[in-house]
């Protein structure tokens, strides 16, 4: 009598979720696990912002605007300029993380059965947020022979359908590190505009384009400005993922007033959240400078490090803290499972996202693992040497 | 082409939204306004709460745990254990915010187009939530004749049909602050074991009862553990709304995995406002106890002083800080938007909520507002006078 609903049956768990209590059993046998599964950047937050926590000096941890403070939606007025994104403080809904803003997009813009199409490997959440408003993902596949390229405009028509309303992409693209070029960025708007769908593009990664290749935003496609609706975060640029503070932009007034009533409905978004994130905007260059540095870094330590382990191959990504590689193994679920549960090296093993968890088409990325490079270069350079004995010994067996 | 969904199109806009503007334009010609209509306490913050923020002491910022800290949901559990409910750390799942736990309820327990049964008048985010997900919320009305006690079982039995998948209440109540007694807490039980409901519990407003009456939980009620969902939020009872945290809490283990699966999808709840709600959980009974004897004289201030006014009837609420008051006017929507826009007694107006937007049924407390007494007694008596005078010239134009 007591059912659970369809979309809490629905609802994915992804791999990595799977693999947590084995990492966990792993640690209580002593083994140092590292972590190359996850988005949270090990970077310090800045001072500034940790700061300001210090200091708020309120009596009244009240509630905030359901928008959120205007004095935060002028400094991202600011910080979007820099981008070429021109905004008002109008423009802007402060949102409990980016997944709000993801959320609140879905169930303001699509109605059950209503279909959106992906570019796959996609962030695993986005099938999670899809089947919480009854959406449906539809995916085009983009692959690792091309870099994670967009896939041909044909393949995104071949899936258009009535019910198709709309188009989301991550922009640097998390799994993948792809960077969209300024023609894969225009091939999408004319499909939007020709379509009359929404364009969904997530950019919380933009502090993160390690190439001279420019960054293009949804926001500066000139003719879309009511279909496009940006999904933001201050979480990865400024490592502080636990505030929960994003923002949902759009030019498209109508929208923003139903995305407001669901605002609304829920208060308001981190009082204490908004102070960090607004301290955390104006004058940071010399932190994001640093960061910036070191993930360069970073991710040359990484790739290089992938490459030369016979059988691994990883794109160079052009943005974001991850890439995704393929592996000289058949069943990447089962290699990761295996590093966890079977293997250790001086007592040291890895924790990777097995890519199968982040494409919607059956049997796709078998071979493939996301790995990201939030560790510091020293530990990035053993995993690495970890990564290679785990293979020869789990091809050995 | 670029459609807003249904619901989008359907969520409520509370009445008190509507009146916002008018309030804006009424501080603007420099008259104070008396917010008689929020739910936000004016008592301060417990101190060692914002001391909490003050000593936070991490260098990022980073996720938690997408259930929330152990050490929170520990400290929860002694809590729950003052009020003889009986719970492990796993039985409580941290949500940003109340809100989130209403959802997130709501997405996992009810497919498109079920049911649940509200008493009204109800608080009205109720019914956005429950357009969020889809569901259909079905109401039974009690009225201010019976001081609005839990209408008969009969009423409820009425609506239920094979679509119906839970009751919800919010006890001590939030528009009327009933407190739903032992025998009525039995017959919701009853009726939720005969016909295998859901019973969703708010209960964020437990520490304010103000009679001899016991506080009977949903978790107090014994044979029906499975069917229990309580949705609890530290807003109020340590005035720190801002902060967003309040739990999801089921011995249903079956649902709470179902549940984790949408909280893992939004990643964490909010890791400083878990710091801080954990620094408010212990050695707070001082504060509860001020905080307790502040609300008791401003309910006796309140409602004496409404029923003293000509017209007026408030019957004495048992819990919360809001009352449900009729008023000598046949429509209270046009009044609250008048006492904004027309009136101003010596410079002065007052806001309250019309009730109507607590209820469903259409033409349900016309003549009704919701007060809260969530100012100091100065203001309060204030406010009741300027009430009187704005009836006396409203009546009089």
């Amino acid at each position: 009598m007591l059912n659970i609903s369809q979309r809490g049956l629905d609802m994915p768990s992804s791999p990595i979720r799977k693999l947590t209590p084995l990492a966990n059993a792993a640690k209580a046998r002593g083994v140092k696990v590292y972590h190359l599964n996850i988005g949270q950047p090990d970077l310090p937050t800045p001072k500034k912002a940790l700061e300001a926590l210090k200091n708020v000096d309120r009596e009244v941890l009240e509630y905030s605007p359901s928008q959120g403070f205007l004095s935060l939606r002028e400094k991202l007025v600011k910080y979007y300029g820099k981008f070429n994104i021109n905004l008002t403080p109008d423009d802007i809904i402060v949102t409990s993380g980016g997944s709000e803003a993801v959320l609140f997009a879905f169930l303001a813009c699509l109605n059950p059965g209503d279909e959106i199409i992906v570019p796959e490997p996609a962030y695993a959440n986005y099938m999670a947020f899809a089947v919480s408003a009854g959406a449906v993902i539809k995916t085009v596949t983009s692959t690792i022979d091309t870099g994670f390229a967009l896939p041909p405009v044909e393949k995104f028509e071949e899936l258009i359908t009535e019910r198709t309303k709309a188009i989301l992409i991550c922009n640097p693209n998390n799994p993948t590190g792809y960077l969209y070029s300024r023609s894969e960025m225009n091939q999408l708007r004319d499909i939007v505009k020709k379509h009359g769908l929404y364009l969904f593009s997530d950019e919380v990664y933009r502090e993160f384009i390690y190439t001279g290749s420019p960054y293009i935003s949804a926001c500066h496609l000139s003719g879309i400005e009511q279909n496009v609706v940006l999904i933001d975060s201050v979480s990865k640029r400024y490592s502080e993922c636990g505030i929960r503070i994003g923002a949902l932009v759009t030019k498209n007034a109508a929208l923003r007033e139903a995305v407001m009533k669901f605002c609304q409905a829920r208060l308001s978004p981190p009082l204490v959240g908004q102070i960090v994130a607004e301290a955390s905007i104006e004058g940071s260059e010399e932190y994001e400078a640093e960061v910036y540095e070191e993930y360069v870094e970073r991710r040359k330590c990484l790739v290089d490090g992938l490459n030369k382990i016979q059988g691994v191959y990883s794109p160079i990504p052009m943005g974001a803290f991850y890439t995704v590689a393929s592996l000289p193994v058949e069943d990447a679920d089962d290699f990761c499972a295996w590093c966890l549960s079977d293997f250790e090296y001086e007592g040291e093993t890895i924790m990777m996202a097995p890519a199968s968890g982040f494409y919607s088409t059956p049997g796709q990325g078998r071979n493939e693992v996301r790995i990201a490079y939030v560790l510091c270069k020293e530990d990035l350079q053993r995993a690495l040497f970890i990564l290679e004995k785990a293979l020869d010994a789990y091809n050995a067996r």
